[in-house]
Parts: structure tokens; C-alpha cells; sequence
């Protein structure tokens, strides 16, 4: 694995939206890299399908009371992580399905965030077994070409501010197929675990339940011999 | 209108449940019918199909935390009214189906209750507007039939204590289509009151937030000269 | 209730449809017109919706057993009746769904016999209890204007024999909703007991197992003076 | 049937929506009365549910070809009858489905034409053999309530002028379930013909391919003692 | 490719799942490995997704019949190998769907079966052409996650012996993606082959009709130097 | 990448069918093989699956008028390039699903058209990024298997000169999945052009709106020491 390349793989974004599946997945998989661009100025938007509505083994939360919890702790992380505005699509956990429903969700918010990149779950990784992860991976993908046409759910372009899609480019997280982006997050690390703190439901031990996110971030850092790294593939799109 | 029954209607039951749309149906509609059910040691049980999330005109809910609040007052309101157990389908409020899946969540609760008896919207008066009102009761409608046959999602059956479908009576409310059952539940009124006034998301002035239930009521007792009266309507079933 | 018509009202028919449900609807609510029809030459052809596969209280079927009993079973009384052929769509009892995918099945019927005239369940009909006489009714009705379009689903009409829909009359049967066809199957009845009867896994006590069907035939016998009859209502087709 | 009423119901109208299923719907329906509102300065705004893509018989026509002719015919039928705008929905023709996606579609344009009146098939009339007028008529009805809650598709409240849902009436056209609004339109059945016969595709021999429909509200007049009538039925919503 | 392993890769299974699509597909890919399992006391459950329904060349075979006539030969496999369990899931063969529902119907055998591990079809190798192999295998994969969260279908969970999702490992077969597990099945053939057999409506010829397998497991024989194996893939599953 | 071949792929090509999603994919992607195909008396089928109806920027077309242009453009594109005939699924431009229902769609033209060669978007490319490429090349794979068994589906065989599937062979294009078919169609150029600029509203000024297409056709030219050349890839199909 040769050619990697840094942070420097994001100098030209200007607007970045991040479409994950459920609340504490951006965290735990580019919080670091999230704050460096942040901290740079740039406008980070944060899109979770699913409401994360079944992620306890607690007996005691219903599922509303649940994703409320959620949608309180994101507000909460993205705070810490200088996320300029976040977006929930109200799926529910555990049955996020691509759709042309949520196509369409995802195409309105880059067209009326007007990013110039998107991140998001790689749904050709053939490890992931988390069956939201890829419907959300897939559904971001599959929104970026029909979000350029103006025939595509031309009342979403009616909306104040919004525009064509205009994303230039793609990058996936959460794959092991090959990365070619580590980016250090040593410095940002602190944050990084106290964005995921913020999801107290998830991470009920606070840092303690964030061991294997370490180990993560620890093994994929040694690759450019730093601390800690965030890892990125990317697909061209045309 | 001639051959109007009272309360007798209901002298067999023994077990019944009621299967609503929103949190706040069942109560609005015949809580004081229940109420007097209750009080003679019917086991009653509470179906509502979805969550009531967009029931709000105030801007500051989100869904999960509406849904929420509503999950806690049903169960206040069932505290007051005197039933047995609630149950919530989880549905999206707006936005209800009459689908399979419901039909089988309903089939299941009609096993697992062991009712003999059902209440629900009926789904064909020509005078209703609310679609989540006609699904509701269209689905529990459809799933009497399937709900007796052994074939019919048989895992239901292996829960504890489940049977096959023993419904033997079903009737409407929220009806104008010629009910001619017409209770009286004058005496229970303030009990009636106080389960609605439970709903405080719905009725945030309390009891002046509910006079045109009052009206309802009062219109149907006069047809049995009376003060309030509660109406319902029986269909053959075989 | 005045202006009842008899056996004459299916004077013009030629070629006759009739949708239903499950093995066995048929013969139970017109077996005896059928047979009547069948005897004049008429072209009779039956189309159950659904293969009856829980229609069992047994425990020890398998639905795919229950369901080839049944095929076998329809099959016997089709010779009995003298109907011309039979065809099944397919789909799981107790799940029939009015979906395009039905009706698109039923307008095939409907071009590849060049059938006259349809009778099928009232799907108006408030006291129908049963889901799936309701979906088979609705789907039929919904496939007759479709079945005339030629830019409808063209390439049914490339079978051998099929032509454009050209069903000219529609009638319902299993309906109380004012039927004005009262038929006498007096001559006809053992004719129709014995095609009931050879759903020997629907009536296994043979003839015994259907007294309720003798009493719905016996009460609508006497509305126009005779043993038995089967009753039918027209709506008005353009 | 008493207590016919005229043209006066519409006396509050200011801003009407008319959901159709078909281009030539609305003309053929209802034309002499919009007709009559417009020269009156009232703003109509008419949708039509389908594309019109299977309606003829021309061998010669491709769907594509056919709704490209059917939409420029309704946009010279508006421009004769004074509406202000057409919306097409999209949806094939024959295969309308009163789906989540239409509800939601039909929501949103009550919301930004700021309608206070709607205009629609009547969804229970059981004599409506037409699947996709029960279609458009049942999903114009379910949008009423949740068009008015700000939670439900609040993405729609975003566009240039649009504001929550605030129909206040409801009518149906296309109903014999005792109609109760009888409009004189004779002095405006010129114009009527006119809209009608810009539908060149469906009446191909012009005012010659119209005699059912002037049959029709002649029969309507004579109700009322005129020459032609158009008849609407009201139905309640709160 | 090296690191292979063989048998030992199954040391620690105490209960084994497995989800194939067709009656047939187990015993033909991997019915050696699992007798030597079964010998050794693993308890092994069987699942088919589908009935297998459209499986055969003769014509004189309807849907139901064939389906029965798989369900026997399933179970006279099973027997054979020492199966503990067989279930059906019922779906149409040839148009099996990765749908939320099978994903449920999946995730509650996982449930009440306690299975520690899982064998199912490679969803993502790229020969693989059979529509319905890879739809099994992305709903047994898409099941894991779910199955282990209490509020994911939380009534399957009443069931008697129900715990929550406790699968451990889960291994591919039917994949060219690598397998790194080949399992000598030299012993084990003569059963394999009576297992495969005892699908008579498959191989008319018996043994004969089954020479392709034998060719395909002599291949990966000839990897561990035996004469017959069976191949798999493990994924990391958390 | 060694092995590679050419044009004698497909030597034994007797009837080839093309699935492709929008009109232009065909002759963009390889219209030089099929001209040379078409002139050595090959029949070819071509399918698009879709209307290609959000292909354009221009803001004063309509989908209908849009999708009738293209269906003109695909017509004159085949006539250039000796296609047999042409087929288009229906379907919306940007939406297009690998549902059973376009799965049946194609698996009838196998029938119909006795293809025995098929040619179709390679839907495992993780380079893919439009939804509707994957979709159709999905969709086109999967009816593969089906097409081959009688109980598929039964009255797609009843149509004039339709067989079982008899597809023997199964090539992808668009794909940089390791292609090892790379077609010399440096002589075929003009013609290739030619059919592509008959699709004038996908490209307005011509040959000039193409030159992204000679880039990648002399890159794969390159790969045999040619100036054009098309790539493909082969699936082992059983």
C-alpha cells in the first residue's frame, strides 16, 4: 500500500456534509479529521439516517425516549466538534433500507447545503456487516448523480439557498478496502473522545467503553508512524 | 334510529381491547365506556398503532421527544381509566398503512390478549378524514380472520399464554354510520375528563381544550336522555 | 327492495369470469348459477386469487400440502360444475393485497379469455369481513378499465388468443349491500352440494358441514318464493 | 333528496385546489363551474395525478409521446377556462396508487398554493369503477390532515411562499352517493366545450366525441331547472 | 493462498445455523462438514429461505406440488445427516428479496435456536448468479446485528427458549472469494451423496445427475491433498 | 492483465441482447463491437430500462417531452448500427430499482427474443456510481437464472416464438474490474460516433460532446496496440 496521502487530501473542501447511519458513527470514525477541518473554518453538515433507536441493552428505554437521548447527544458532540448544523432522517434503527426515499432525503440536504464533499460509509466493503452502514453508504452514493439533474424532485430546488447538487468529490470511511488517506488525529484526540463522551447512552464507562476505538485509530496511526489516524478511500465521480 | 341498546351491548365481555390510531383516540372516544368496563373487573388492553409524533402545532418537539411525552400519557390516562396493559405499534403518525405487517402486529396482540372482544375506528364510515384513523381500523378488522387460523404466522403462537385468534365481537367507534349502541357515561364523565386531561400535549388548556368532546358527548345522550353518552356501532362477524 | 330480476339478468353472457378468492368461494356463493350457465354452454372460467393455504384448523398440513390439496380439490369441482377452466394467481391466504401486480394478473384473465362478464365480490360491501374477498373483489373491478387500454401491460395481448378487454358486465356476489338478482338453484342445489363437497379439507363432514350455507341460500330463496337461491348485484360499467 | 344548494357554496372560495386523476378530468367534470370562479377572480390551481400515458386506443401512440400531447392540451384547456396553474404529478396512468409518496405530494401543494378549497374525486362513491379517480380522490383527502401539522414533511414549509395546510373545505365531484350542489352552467357550457374539445387526443371528433358528458349535466339541470348542471357533494372535516 | 485450515476451524461450534435459499443447496455445498458435525453432537438447524418452488424441468409439476415434494426430501436429508431442525421460510423461489421482513424472519431462528454460529451464502462474491443465493445470504448476514439488540423485534424474545442474538462466528460457503477453509469430507461422501440423493426431484438420475458436485469438491480436495472437500470463508464479525 | 482477447469473444453469438439503463449507454459503451456484430449478420436486441427522462440540464424540456426525444434518438441510433430491434422498459430516469417486477420485465425479452448471448452493466464494479447502471445490470443478471425454469412466470412463454431462456453467455461492460475483452473498433469509429450523436439532447454539439468517450476508447486501445477499443468482461454463468 503505497501512495498514501494526509490531511492535505482534504485542502480543497470547502463544504463538507457527512451522511453516517446512526448518532455516534461519525464520532467514533472521523471526529478527529471532522474538528481539523472545523478548526480550519470549514462548514461541516452531519446527517444521520436512523434515529439509533435500538442501540441499548438497557431494558429500561423505549424507543422514542431512546432516540430522543440520541438526538440530544449529537447536538451535543457536534457542539464540541464545531459542526456548523446536523440533520436526523427519522429511519429507525436496525432497518435503514436504501430507498428511493432516503435518495431523495439525502439528494435535498446536498442541494440545500451545497457541499463540495461528501463522506460516508463505503457500501462495496465486503466486512461490513452492519446492514445500515451500507444502506447509508449506498444511499449517499446513489443520491450524488440524480442530485445534479434539475428534473430530479425539482420542488427540493425551491427551498432559500438551495442549488444543484454540486459535490466534486467522494471519500468512504469505515473500509477496509484499501484506505489511501490517514490522516493524524493525535493532536485532535482529546476532542475526538470527548465528542464521543457525549454519547453517554453508547458509551455508558466514557472512555473506557472507547478502548477498541483507540485500538482502531492506534493501529491505522502506525501506518504514517504517528499516535493516532483516521483512515479515508476515495471514488472517482464523474 | 329505532332498536338503540345501551351498555348491555357489552354484558359478555370479558376481555376486550381496543385498537386505536394516535394516543388520545381511545380516551376521546370511549373512555367512559371503558371506564365503566374496568370498574366491573373487564380486563381491557390498549393498542394504539402509532406514535402521535407529529401531533403538535408548537414548533419546539422534535418526533422522538413528542413521541415520548404521548408514551407517558397513555399510560397516565390508562392508570386513571383502569386498563389492564398498553400497547404501541410504533408507527409514524400521518403516515399509517393498512399493511400485512400491521395486520400481523395486531393478529399477534389479538393471540397474546386472548380479547374477546374488539373496538376500533370503523373503516368504513364515509365520513372520515383521518387516514391514520381508517388504517387503523381497517388493519384490526382484517386481522380478526387470520388471527383464528393456525397456519397464519404461527410463531405467535409459541408466545406464553397465546391462543389462537377468540375474538367473537367487534364493534365501531367514531362513527356516524347508524351506531345503535349508546352508552351512558354520565356518571364516569369526570373520569373521562381527567383520562383526556392526561393528554396534556393534546389538550394543553386542560378541559377547555376539550369542549367540543363535550358537545359530542352531550349530542349523543341526548338521543338516550341523557347527559353524555359514548356511541358504537356492531358488525356481524362469523 | 322491489324490481328483483331472476336467472334472465345473465341472459347475454357468453363468456363468464369469475374472480375469487379461495378454492371453495366459488362454489358456495354460485355454484348453482354457474351450473345453470354451464348447462346452457356457456363458457365459465374461475380464478382463485389465493392457494387457501391456511384455510385449515388441522395442524398437521403444511401450507404447500394444504395448497395442492386444494388446487386438486378446485379441480374436482370444476368438472362437477362444467366450468371451462380454472386458473390460480398464486398468492398466500389471508395476505391477498390489492396491489398493481393482481390486477395486472386478473387483466390478463380478462384478455386471454375475451371474457363477457364479471362476477366477482363486492368490494364495497361494509359487512365483508374477510380481507381477502375484499382484495379479490377490488383487484378485479380496478383491472376492468386497464384490461381495455391497449397501452396497458401490451404484451399480454401477444398471447394466442387474447384480444382487449372486453368485458361488458360486472356483478357481485357475497354482498348484502341490495342485491336485485335473486337466481333459483332449487333444480341445481345437488349439483352444488356436490362441488362444495369436493373441498373435502374445507367441509369434512361433507354435506353437514355446509348448513350454513343452506340457510343463506334458503333465506334468499324466499324472497322470490322457491327452495334456494344465490343473489348478485350489478354496478353499471362504461 | 331536499335541500339542494347552487352555485353559493362556493361563495367563501378564494384559492381552489382541484386534484384529478387524468388530464380532461377536471374539464370534463367540473369546467363550467371553475369556470364560473375564475371569471369571479378566484385563483383555481389543478392537478392531475397521472400522466394520462394509456389513454387511447391509437395503436400509433408511445406513453411518452401520449403524455407529452396530453400536457400540452391541459396547459390550453387552463388558458381557456382562466386557472392559474397545472401541476402534473407524474404517475402512470392505470396504475395510480394512493401511496405514502402521493399523500405527500398532493400536502405539498396545499401548502404552497395556500388553497383554502379542494376539489376531488369522491373517494367512497361505490359506483366509481375507475381505480385511479378512487386513487386521486382517497390521497386529496388523506393529505388534509397532515398538510396542517408543521411536523409532518416540514421540507415542504421551506419553499417560497408556503405555509401550513389550511383547506377549510372539501368537496367531491364525480360522485352519485347524493350529491347536494347543483351549479348552473349553462351560460358558461361554450367554454366548457371549448376546455373539453383542447383535449384533442381523447375527443378526436371534437364537441361529436362530448355527447355523454352533455347527456350527463343535462341530467344534472334538470334538477335544478336548467339546461346544465354540475353536481358536488360536501363532506365535513374539522 | 495460504494459511489454509480445515475441520478444526469449527472446534469451538456448539450450535450451528444454517441459511441457504433452496431445498438442496446445504446438502450439495457443505452436507459432508456438517455430518461430521453432526457426529460429533453439534446440534445443527437448517434453514430454506425459500420452498424451492420453481425447481424443475417437468412440466407436469404446479408450484404446490413441487414444493410439498421438496419439503419431504428436506426432511429426509435431514434425517440422513442428523440435522437437528428444519425450517421454511416460505418465499417464492426464484424471487427471493434481502427484505426486512426475511432479515426478521432470520434474526428469530438465530433467536430461539441460540445458535453460537452461522454458515450461510457468500452475498458478496461476485460469480455468484443465483438471484436468490445472494438475497439469502445478505438477510442472514443483515440478521446478525439486530438479532443481538433487546429492542429489535423485541416479541420474538417471549418465545419459549428465545435469548437474544448470541452468534459468535459466521462463515461463507458458495464463494470463490478465497474460502481459506477446506474441510476434508473423504469419509463423509457416501453420506453426502445419500443426502443429495434424497432431493429425488432434483437428481432423477440419483448419483448420476450429481457428477458437476463431485467434480467441484474433488477440485478443492486436491488443495488439501484428500480426495473430497468443502470449502468456506469466515468474516470478522463485533 | 495478461489473456487478454478480442473480438472473437464472440465468435459464437448468434442472437445477442444488450441491457442497458438509459438510451445512449449502448452506443456510448459499445456500439463499435455491435455495428461489427450487426455486420457480420448478428441480430442484436437492444433494452433500456429506463426513459432517460432527468437526462438533460436544459430547464424547458418536460419528462415527457424529454423521454419522447430520446426514444426518437434511440431509434435513429439503431438504425445506424443495424440493431434488430429495440426495446424500453418504462421506467424513470434516476430511480430505477433491481425490482422482481424489472426482473420479470427483462427475463421475458431472454424469452422472447431467444438471445443467447447477454451483455449488460457489470453490477459489481465498486467504481460504479450511477444507481441506475448497477440497477440494470443487477436486474439483468439476476433474470438470468429464472429465465431458464418453466415455472418462472409460465405466460411470458405463450407469446409468439418465446422459448425457455436459452442465454448461454454473459458479458459486462462499463467496468474497470480487470476487463480481458478488448474489441478493436478503430474502423467502426465513424459509425460509433455517428450513433452517438444521434442522441443530439444528450449531446448538443455533437462530436465535440464526446471527446470524454474517445479518451477512454483510445485508453482501451492502447491495452492492443489500437487507436479505439472497447472492453468488456465475462461472467461464468451455469
Amino acid at each position: 500500500m503505497d501512495k498514501l496521502t494526509g490531511f492535505e487530501a482534504f485542502d480543497e473542501v470547502e463544504r463538507l456534509i457527512v451522511v453516517a447511519a446512526h448518532p455516534d458513527d461519525l464520532e467514533t470514525m472521523c471526529a478527529g479529521t471532522i474538528y481539523r477541518l472545523a478548526q480550519k473554518g470549514i462548514k461541516v453538515f452531519s446527517v444521520n439516517c436512523t434515529l439509533g433507536d435500538i442501540g441499548t441493552q438497557e431494558p429500561d428505554f423505549t424507543r422514542p425516549v431512546l432516540a430522543s437521548t440520541r438526538l440530544a447527544e449529537t447536538e451535543a458532540a457536534a457542539r464540541i466538534l464545531g459542526i456548523e448544523q446536523t440533520y436526523n432522517l427519522g429511519h429507525h434503527d436496525g432497518e435503514l433500507v436504501a430507498s428511493l426515499e432516503l435518495r431523495a432525503q439525502i439528494a435535498r440536504l446536498y442541494r440545500i447545503t451545497g457541499a463540495d464533499t461528501l463522506w460516508t460509509f463505503d457500501p462495496f466493503w465486503t466486512g461490513q456487516i452492519h446492514p445500515d452502514h451500507r444502506a447509508a453508504g449506498q444511499a449517499a452514493l446513489d443520491a450524488y448523480m440524480p442530485s445534479k439533474m434539475p428534473l430530479y424532485r425539482p420542488e427540493q430546488l425551491n427551498e432559500p439557498g438551495a442549488c444543484l447538487g454540486c459535490l466534486e468529490k467522494v471519500f468512504f470511511f469505515s473500509t477496509a478496502r484499501e484506505p489511501e488517506i490517514f490522516v493524524d488525529v493525535t493532536a485532535q484526540y482529546k476532542t475526538k473522545l470527548a465528542a464521543c463522551v457525549a454519547h453517554r447512552s453508547q458509551f455508558p464507562k466514557g472512555e473506557e467503553s472507547l478502548e477498541w476505538m483507540k485500538v482502531l485509530d492506534q493501529k491505522s496511526g502506525e501506518a504514517i508512524d504517528t499516535t493516532f489516524a483516521e483512515t479515508f478511500k476515495s471514488i472517482r465521480v464523474w
